[in-house]
């Protein structure tokens, strides 16, 4: 237990635990600043891993860690688990949804108890959130991939649905209850269908005595031409081949008009029926709309070369809710590596400054994207990858993206419990963590 | 894959997957009935470790596993996700919350889409749950722990009011919000009461930087004379001792007046603050009063000395929610070991009957329990043991009951999972389960 030092240094906070946020918190020199990381969740999220707790391949705490725990050891640094409801840019504070106690501000004074907290720096990292492009509706009856709690979401509904298969005796009812329907052919839409067959073909269908669940329906819905639309042409070619390989049925270049409970409506009046998932967009957390800035069309904030925020030198803003073209001309992509970078990036400026290297807000160095290549999976040994010029598919794609996740993955026990559940599910074709949760309210002990 | 022979075999319907039901159905065997176990969520639970879920030692899945793979290769066996609501033991049938395909009596028939099931025999094994000895509304305010999602309100509930605490400008507040309140001394309370001592001082004291969860106060109070009632009174004082080791302030021989919202009312009117968990009663499944038969004051049945329920030689029910003395004199004790061999027994008899052995219900043979010995544990290295004459305490009961617990384990991925995050965690002083979910809404992806 260590209380950070209550001296004159600025203060740092930080908005989000996500990748960006966390890479700045970890790469910032404790003995500058005084840094607070704000999150409203408790824990760090592996993202890239989340599909596999929606296909009950892993299981949640296999992909989380308390940011408590990553950050333990860094001095001069604050988590703090409240919501952030705004900002009051002039006054420099971040509005939260509850009290806190004793922090202050650059000037070391206590605002004990107020739900403010104010800074001489402030890094937004809060990320994005699934988007139904303007269908909210939609939410109910397709849910997204965001968080734990969406996975363990998703997981509950299609296990459900298998489970009332089982004892449907509408043949037409049980076939709709055996079909999964993703919308959406993005990374995530990808991961998810072809993970989705997988199960059916090789786990579920030894669970099972009265359907057979080989004969799942897995359904892919793009409304471009192509899967993974950000790769190159080959790459998204290859993954549909290795998608229909798992027995993924992909439609490209129909977006859906409608979804209702059990069902998609096409532009063309059919209607589709089964377990929807929605895999497509992703917005900006709304938080951009409270800086007063300009935002793009999904709420990502058009930050400056250096990452700061027009007409506010001391606000930062990395990761998911930015939209940035680089100094080479490169789109910088909504992913974790990205994330990152922009997060050392932030620190590097940040530090700079308070250490008087610039005096001057004009002037920083621009952030310059580092693309180390792009890597998507879509079951058990089948991805696509994209490094540099080389792009292949397949066993070769697949160990490259199993490498990498492992690598990346926070923390060494998850990583051995990820590494040995893989192991595990791959040569006994088991799935361990088939457990529905929240099945009867979420209440203490149920009432039958 | 394996369809059920359609033939004339008799039909038994086994409610509840709990280790009573599922001995019943992994001992039974295969060739002489039909088997159906109906439960209301897809997995069995090792209830024993759901107390280390909630203090957040392991995660949800470690204890527990698909009802469905466990019986995956039993012969003549389904497995039925779905919630009984009632019984027409006249018509030997059960009542189930939603429609069951093909389901067929002992005759074969079909009775496609009705949401009931014909029996041959029937065998109720659906546990208890939570008593708040008439006082329901407490249950809002102090969760039991019978369930995966009670373990994970507690947890949340707990690991909560500590990051609530590191932001409270209030000393008087902070302090309850880092004070647990354990109401009942039975093993589940002392086991949650020990282990969320041990959580504090070792574990949460390194996450955090303005409190120090050391100081967090944790009570028992228990209204009988020592804990661990049913344990012989060296081993109660054993108990208590230890516990105080770890810091707990055992209160005996009161019992709380009221419970509230984060506080509990004593009876000469002390009011005590801060998080509040039930671990006191246990009564049996609603489902046992539908039968129409003589039961006890917890609701639990009273057994013939076969387990048959009293003018139903057809009908027996096992486990938690049956009381019954043997005929040696011992009172059947309602915890996992009591149950499967309860189950056994069901199991021999039935098939006995089936196979002619016994043609009348009369002469039965009685049940005798083997008592193998009581085991509670309170804490990492701390537990009580009572096997035989031999009482004993400690660091040996601890390791006698570590090793119990993991060989019953279901499961060799559990138990191999549950073996090395305890080795980690005691190596380490980590506890990586320290993740909350649900905090904001079950929804799909939350609004901010």
């Amino acid at each position: 237990m260590h209380v950070p030092e209550r001296t004159s240094l600025p203060h740092i906070v930080v908005v989000g635990a996500g990748f960006g946020g966390l890479t700045f918190a970890q790469k910032f020199p404790g003995r500058l600043a005084r840094v607070t990381v704000v999150d409203r969740q408790n824990h760090h999220l592996f993202q890239p891993l989340l599909y596999q707790v929606a296909t009950a391949g892993l299981s949640a705490v296999d992909i989380a860690q308390p940011v408590r725990a990553i950050l333990r050891k860094k001095r001069n640094l604050e988590v703090l688990l409240a919501e952030v409801t705004g900002f009051d840019l002039g006054a420099k504070k971040v509005l939260l949804d509850h009290g806190v106690a004793t922090v202050a501000g650059g000037t070391g004074k206590g605002t004990a108890g107020r739900a403010e907290l104010a800074y001489d720096y402030l890094l937004l990292a809060a990320g994005g959130l699934t988007s139904y492009y303007g269908h909210d509706d939609w939410e109910k009856v397709a849910p997204g991939l965001k968080t734990l709690d969406d996975a363990l979401a998703i997981r509950r509904k299609v296990l459900l649905s298998f489970e009332r298969a089982e004892t449907e005796p509408d043949e037409q009812r049980r076939r709709e209850l055996m079909t999964i329907i993703v919308v959406g052919g993005g990374p995530t839409g990808v991961e998810l269908a072809g993970t989705f067959a997988e199960l059916a073909r090789t786990v579920l269908v030894r669970d099972f005595d009265r359907i057979d669940p080989s004969k799942a329906r897995v359904l892919l819905i793009e409304g471009g031409d192509r899967v993974l639309a950000h790769y190159p042409p080959d790459l998204s070619a290859s993954a549909r081949r290795q998608l229909e390989r798992l027995g993924v049925e992909v439609r490209l270049g129909k977006h859906v008009k409608d979804v209702r409970a059990g069902e998609v409506q096409m532009p063309d009046g059919e209607i589709i029926r089964g377990t929807v998932i929605w895999g497509a967009g992703v917005v900006a957390s709304p938080l951009t709309k409270q800086l007063g800035v300009e935002l793009d069309r999904a709420g990502r904030v058009k930050v400056l070369p250096d990452l700061s925020v027009p007409g506010h030198p001391e606000v930062f803003a990395i990761g998911d809710l930015v939209t940035l073209t680089d100094e080479k001309g490169q789109v910088v992509p909504g992913v974790a590596p990205a994330a990152m970078q922009m997060g050392r990036h932030a620190a590097k400026v940040i530090a700079r400054e308070i250490r008087g290297d610039h005096q001057s807000p004009v002037g920083h160095e621009p952030f310059v994207y580092w693309d180390k290549g792009s890597l998507a999976t879509i079951g058990r040994s089948s991805a696509v990858a994209e490094i540099g010029r080389f792009h292949f598919g397949g066993l070769l794609a697949w160990l490259a993206w199993l490498f990498v996740h492992l690598v990346f993955l926070v923390g060494l026990r998850n990583r051995v419990a990820v590494f040995s559940n893989w192991v595990y599910s791959y040569l006994t074709y088991k799935r361990g963590a088939r457990i529905i949760t929240g099945l009867h309210g979420g209440g203490p002990a149920g009432s039958a």
